[in-house]
C-alpha cells in the first residue's frame, strides 16, 4: 500500500485515570468501578467534545480479557451504554491480547475506508483489579499459547517471557549497561507520569528513581533479569477516540486544528505457537512500524512524538530499535543520553507510557493514540512537549511481539 | 447505504464436524481436539480449494469464549497456524457472543471494501466441551449482562431467557400451537441433519421426532416453557470462507460458478443492559435483516434458501417473523405447513441449523455463510435443495437479540 486510500483523522480523544495500587483512589475496602463505569466515563468525555452524537456511525471496542476478569463477553453490545445515540448502530469488540486497542483503531480505520461509515467511535477498556495479581498473571497468560507454553512460564508468565528477553539482550550487549538503560527507562516513565494527573505513578514521590530501577532482580521472588519496577502495572481504565473522514470531523463540529491526520498504518501478526525468531529483537513490531512508515513516506527523523508498548522497560528499549531509531543493541545509548525524554530528540511515552501511566490492557493502544492526539493538537496540559516535528508514531503490541498495529499520524 | 459499494464474493467455504454428545466420535475417555485442531482442519479444507495461498491478504477469526473454555485469548495470532502463508499478515479476532461469526464476516467485508485487502480468510471457532454443560452455561451467560442480570438466570441462563420468550409468545398466540410449532422446528432440524454428515444429529434415529419435540417442559429439571430438544447443542467446531473481490477470486483460481455474491449487509446492536422491548419479537434481528434486504433491493419472495440463528426452536420461529416471512404470531402456520422444510417455499437451515448441526458459538455465523454458499453453488451434497430463487439470507445473532449481522447473497 503506497498511500492511505483516503484522508483519515483522529478526533475527540479521552482517557480515564489508570486505577491501580499506585493511586490514592485505589481502595481495597470499597467496590471499585466496573467495565460499565469506564465505558460511560470515557464515552461522556468524547461526546462532550462533539456537536451531534448522531454523526457517530459505528463503534468498536478493544478488550482483552473481560471474559475472565469480569465474566463478561459481548462488549460491543455493552458499549452502547456510552451514549443513547449508539443504540442499534453497528458495534463490535475486537481482541488481540495487549494489542486489542491497536486492533480497535485498525478496525475503525477499515470501517471508514470501506465507505460504510464516516465517523467511528474507537474505544478500549480493561478492568483487571477484580482478582489478585497472581491470578491475573494466569489470565494474562492467555495472550501466549496457553495449551503449549503456559507450563513453561511459572507464576508470572509474561514477566518471565520478557525477563528472558532482557537476559538475552544483556548477554549480547552487556548486562550492566542494559540494566542501567532499563533503570533510565523506568525513571523517565515516572517523571512523565508525575506530569499526567491520570497516570498511576502520578503521585510517586521517590527521589532517586534511578537507584530504585537498578534494584537487582530476584529470581526467587520474581524473575531473573527484571525487577518489579520494570513492569507495567495492573490497571483499570478506558480510552476512546474518533476515527473519521474530513467530512466526518466537520459534522462532529470540529476544526482541522482539533484533529490529527492518520498518514500511515501497519498491521502484522506472528504465529502464536512459535518462539520468537530472536529474543533480542521485536521482529513483528519492526515489520508493522516499517509498513506504517512506508505508507506515510517519512523517515525516522520525522517523529515529533512517539508511543511504544513498554509493558516492560526492556520492551520499550527493543521498540526503539524496532522503530529503527537505533541499531540493535544501541537504544541503550540513546536512553542514557535522554533522547527519549520530553526534552530529547524524540519524546517517547510522554504521559508515562505503560510503566508510568499504567496498562489497562484493552485500552492501551487507544490510549496511545489519544496521547499522540493530545500532543499534536497541544492538549496535553502539564505534559505537553514542544514539538520539533509534525509526525507521531505508535506501536501497539500484543503478547510476545505477536500482534502489532502501528500508526503514523501528523499534526 | 443504498447498494454494496463494490462487488464482493464468498468463496472456498468449509466447516468441520460439530462435535458433541450426539456424535459417535464424541468420546469422554479420550482427549478431544483443541482449538488448534479445528483451526488447522478448516484451514486445510479452505486452502485445498485455492491456487495460491499467498493471495489471501488477511485473516479474521470469530470466537466467543475461548478465554474461559480454553483459557486462550489472542486467536488472531493463533489463526496463523491455519497455513504458513498467513505469517506476518494482518489477523484479528472479533467477538459478539454467538454473533461472533457474523461479525467476522462483517469485518472481512469491511476489509475488502476498504481497499486494503482483496481476499480475506474469515474463520470462526469454538471448543466448548472442555467443561461440563452446567459450567458452560455460566460461561455462556457472559453473552448477557453478567453484572446486572446473571443472578436472574438460574443455572441455565440463556435457556431461561428464551424460555421466557417462548412463554410470552405462547401466552400471546396460543401455548399449544406454539409448542407444536417448536416440535415441528425440532423435527425438521433433525431431518435436515440426517442428510448432513457433519451435523451432530446426523445419526439421530428417533422415529417419532414430533412426539419427542412435544415432550412437556419441566421447570424442575430445566425450564418452564422449553424442553431440551428445543436447545442447540454444546459443540466444538470451526467454519471458514473467503470474502473477496472479483479480482480476488480469480487470483484464488476460482470461477464465478464457484462463488456467490454478497449483495446486502446489515449490522445492528442493542443495549446489553436493557431488557428486550418485546419478548415476542426479535427487534434487532428485524432491523439488521431489513437493512441487508434494502441494500440488496429484494423482497421476501426472493429467498431461495435461508439460515437463521435457532439457538432455540422459538428463536428460529421468531427469526422467520423478523425476516418478514410471516406477521407476528404467524410463523407457526408456515412451519405447520412445512414451508421451511427442504421441500417448502423457503428451505431454512438446510444443513440442520443450530438445533440439528450444532452450535459451536464463534463458528456458527461463518457456518451459516458456508451453508448458503454450498446451496447456491450446488455443493451441498446429500442436503442440496433445488433452488427456486437466486438469493439467500442469513441472520447471525448474539445474546438475547443484542448483536445481529445479516447478509443477503446471490448465486
Amino acid at each position: 500500500m503506497t498511500k492511505m486510500p483516503k484522508p483519515l483523522y483522529l478526533a475527540a480523544g479521552a482517557y480515564t485515570m489508570s486505577l491501580g495500587t499506585g493511586r490514592p483512589e485505589f481502595n481495597p475496602r470499597v467496590a471499585r468501578p466496573g467495565l460499565e463505569h469506564y465505558i460511560q466515563e470515557v464515552g461522556r468525555d468524547v461526546f462532550a467534545q462533539i456537536d451531534d452524537p448522531e454523526t457517530i456511525d459505528e463503534g468498536v471496542i478493544g478488550n482483552f480479557m473481560a471474559a475472565r476478569f469480569n465474566k463478561q463477553g459481548h462488549l460491543g453490545s455493552l458499549m452502547t451504554i456510552a451514549h443513547p445515540s449508539l443504540e442499534y448502530k453497528p458495534m463490535i469488540r475486537v481482541e488481540g491480547a495487549c494489542a486489542s486497542g491497536g486492533l480497535a483503531l485498525a478496525t475503525g480505520i477499515k470501517s471508514v475506508l470501506s465507505g460504510l461509515a464516516e465517523s467511528v467511535l474507537v474505544m478500549g477498556v480493561e478492568v483487571q483489579n477484580t482478582v489478585k495479581a497472581v491470578y491475573g498473571a494466569d489470565i494474562l497468560a492467555g495472550a501466549g499459547w496457553f495449551a503449549g507454553e503456559r507450563k513453561e512460564g511459572g507464576t508470572y508468565f509474561f514477566p518471565q517471557k520478557f525477563s528472558d528477553r532482557a537476559g538475552a539482550y544483556g548477554q549480547k550487549y552487556g548486562v550492566e549497561k542494559s540494566r542501567e538503560a532499563m533503570a533510565h527507562w523506568y525513571a523517565t516513565a515516572v517523571e512523565n507520569a508525575r506530569l499526567n494527573p491520570l497516570a498511576q505513578e502520578h503521585f510517586n514521590k521517590v527521589k532517586d528513581l534511578l537507584s530504585q530501577g537498578l534494584t537487582p532482580p530476584d529470581a526467587r521472588t520474581f524473575c531473573e533479569h527484571i525487577n518489579l519496577f520494570h513492569c507495567s502495572k495492573v490497571s483499570d481504565g478506558a480510552a476512546a477516540i474518533v476515527v473519521c473522514t474530513k467530512e466526518g470531523y466537520k459534522r462532529l463540529g470540529l476544526k482541522r486544528k482539533d484533529v490529527i491526520k492518520i498518514v500511515g498504518y501497519g498491521h502484522a501478526t506472528a504465529n502464536l505457537t512459535a518462539p520468537p525468531p530472536d529474543l533480542t529483537e521485536l521482529t513483528t513490531s519492526r515489520r508493522a512500524s516499517a509498513a506504517a512508515r512506508d505508507m506515510a513516506h517519512i523517515s525516522t527523523n520525522d517523529y515529533g512524538v512517539i508511543e511504544v508498548h513498554d509493558c516492560f522497560s526492556i520492551t520499550g528499549m527493543l521498540s526503539l530499535e524496532a522503530l529503527d531509531l537505533a541499531a540493535p543493541g544501541q537504544s541503550m545509548d540513546l536512553i542514557a543520553a535522554g533522547e527519549n525524554k520530553r526534552t530529547g530528540r524524540f519524546p517517547t511515552n510522554t504521559g508515562g507510557g505503560l510503566v508510568g501511566y499504567g496498562h489497562p490492557t484493552g485500552a492501551t493502544g487507544v490510549r496511545m493514540a489519544v496521547d499522540l492526539w493530545k500532543q499534536l493538537t497541544g492538549k496535553a496540559g502539564a505534559y505537553q512537549v514542544p514539538l520539533k516535528q509534525e509526525h507521531g508514531i505508535m506501536i501497539s503490541m500484543g503478547g510476545n511481539d505477536k500482534t502489532v498495529v502501528s500508526l503514523v499520524v501528523k499534526r
